[in-house]
């Protein structure tokens, strides 16, 4: 059976799996980051693990090897100064596996993977322009255009979570204020929940947790609570308006919802259809489909990197 | 000698030349659009006039026809629902002039063709990932990845005017508030100018002006006047905010500015840069280029149709 091999590299967890044109899981494995100071070390016993795995299932042949990784390149085949990561500057991932795997070699970021995921095997299927916003921690995005990823002339495109939605506004980790990562993300909501529950003189369920998180405080919504509402509003409002304008620019099918946040479904799609049509052009009004990931969350980002592999092997589909 | 034809469909004027491959106007003429109430009779007109030059001109040999105009959609082939065009509805101009001549022809929107004449004879030459951006009496642009445009899933891509700059800011033509281009546009900056006319209580070259329009205002900046400088100010910050945002999504190597405000040259490219590198994420920074077109102004928008047709035909380049 064809597979090729899906890596997901966090700043603490890497997990891989050997993934079918199908988009089925075959085998799955991971090794910590975070415990390989060299990333050659690390290269080297993934790449041991990955090999001992197939030469315990000789019926899988490789077909190639996709990566996504924070602040991953696809032009250099490296990560460049991610800041989740404990190894500095320029890695060059593409070569470092090619010198232990005779197989073409791609690197991308988390969300670009993410977007090809969706494209190949989940709600993107047949899609040839959309968008996929990932809100976790921060907020990633790939964009699609024609069936290929905007890269950018340097390989960084889709950086929508760090436009500017408000001019001094929240203060965000890259140093600027007002991204959007700050407010459509689930720490952008939970800074949302922090703010309003300061002033706040009525009574709220929010009120009464010890710890506030997206799941939480989409819980309180789920139940009605009038302040958790408002803040799903006002989370949605800032998604909506920015996804508005990035509709402007590239026009697309569908924006396509993933992780953390998009968790809380209609919580979070309605209200934000709902203002991404009231501060959308006309020309694109009810046209533009906002949809949740259909790509299983605990294999997406395996399933995104091994989806590069074979959209790069298969060519333009 | 090969040519293309370029035409330029304009409410009041169309333009029309026969482009050889190097991009020189080898022959131009002009019709008036708003003569004809009906499509039909502009287009036989007009493929009238093609005919006889070409009849007097034998050594021309057409490849093909591109046509700009307003809400040209390249996928259809078609004008559709053009506010400034006479004609109303959905116009198949494709089709129309291929009743009249055996080409095949290509119909995009005016900022699409102008980046196309940027890439194939202007400053975008050799460049991959750029985006044009038209400052005229409104704002429109077209974004090139990976060499190809940006048309999107309805071919309406690209309406950076159109995208939202200050939420509740002022009215636009297309009935929303705070786009883009009611502020960098030659019509915008005429609004700044009025509206800071309105309370100055300094004294100001404009406050002399008959008529105040972008070139009075750039002559009165290029004489030292301070509120001059202030209104190229503000609308370089709103300009190069936005640019910042598009940045973060497509990662252009550069952005370059055409039309009527952009004939302003360095009174509006270097506050524009200044506030497009301070707004914009660190990855990005003095990286992307801000170029000014160096395609002839008054040939521009026949250049850019005809390279649509030379684009098309000699496929990526």
């Amino acid at each position: 059976m064809k597979v090729s091999v899906g890596i997901d590299i966090g700043g603490t967890n890497t997990v891989w799996g050997l993934i079918n044109e199908q988009g089925q899981v075959q085998l799955e494995g991971s090794i910590q980051t975070k415990d390989y100071l060299e990333p050659s070390d690390f290269v080297a016993k993934l790449a041991l693990k990955i090999k001992d795995a197939l030469a315990q299932n000789p019926k899988f042949e490789l077909i190639g090897m996709g990566i996504g990784a924070p602040n991953g390149n696809y032009f250099n085949g490296t990560i460049e100064y991610a800041p989740n990561l404990i190894w500095e500057g320029i890695i060059p991932l593409q070569k470092m596996f090619q010198a232990h795997f005779n197989l073409p070699v791609w690197v991308t970021n988390d969300a670009n993977a993410a977007a090809i995921g969706e494209m190949l095997f989940g709600a993107a299927q047949g899609m040839k322009d959309f968008v996929v916003v990932t809100l976790g921690t921060g907020l990633g995005s790939g964009f699609v255009v024609n069936s290929e990823l905007i890269y950018g002339h340097d390989g960084f495109a889709g950086e929508l979570g760090h436009t500017i939605v408000e001019r001094n506004g929240r203060t965000c980790g890259c140093s600027r204020k007002g991204c959007l990562e700050t407010y459509a993300s689930a720490t952008g909501i939970v800074r949302t929940a922090k703010e309003r529950l300061t002033n706040y003189k009525g009574k709220s369920l929010l009120q009464e947790q010890e710890h506030i998180s997206s799941r939480v405080i989409a819980e309180c919504a789920h139940q009605g609570d009038a302040l958790a509402l408002e803040i799903f509003d006002y989370t949605a409002e800032q998604l909506g308006f920015s996804l508005a304008n990035t509709v402007a620019i590239s026009s697309p099918e569908a924006i396509i919802l993933f992780g953390g946040l998009a968790n809380a479904g209609a919580l979070i799609i309605d209200p934000t259809q709902r203002y991404m049509e009231q501060y959308m052009l006309n020309i694109f009004q009810n046209k533009v489909k906002l949809l949740l990931s259909t790509v299983p969350e605990h294999q997406a980002a395996i399933l995104g990197a091994g989806a590069l592999a074979w959209k790069n092997v298969n060519g333009a589909l």
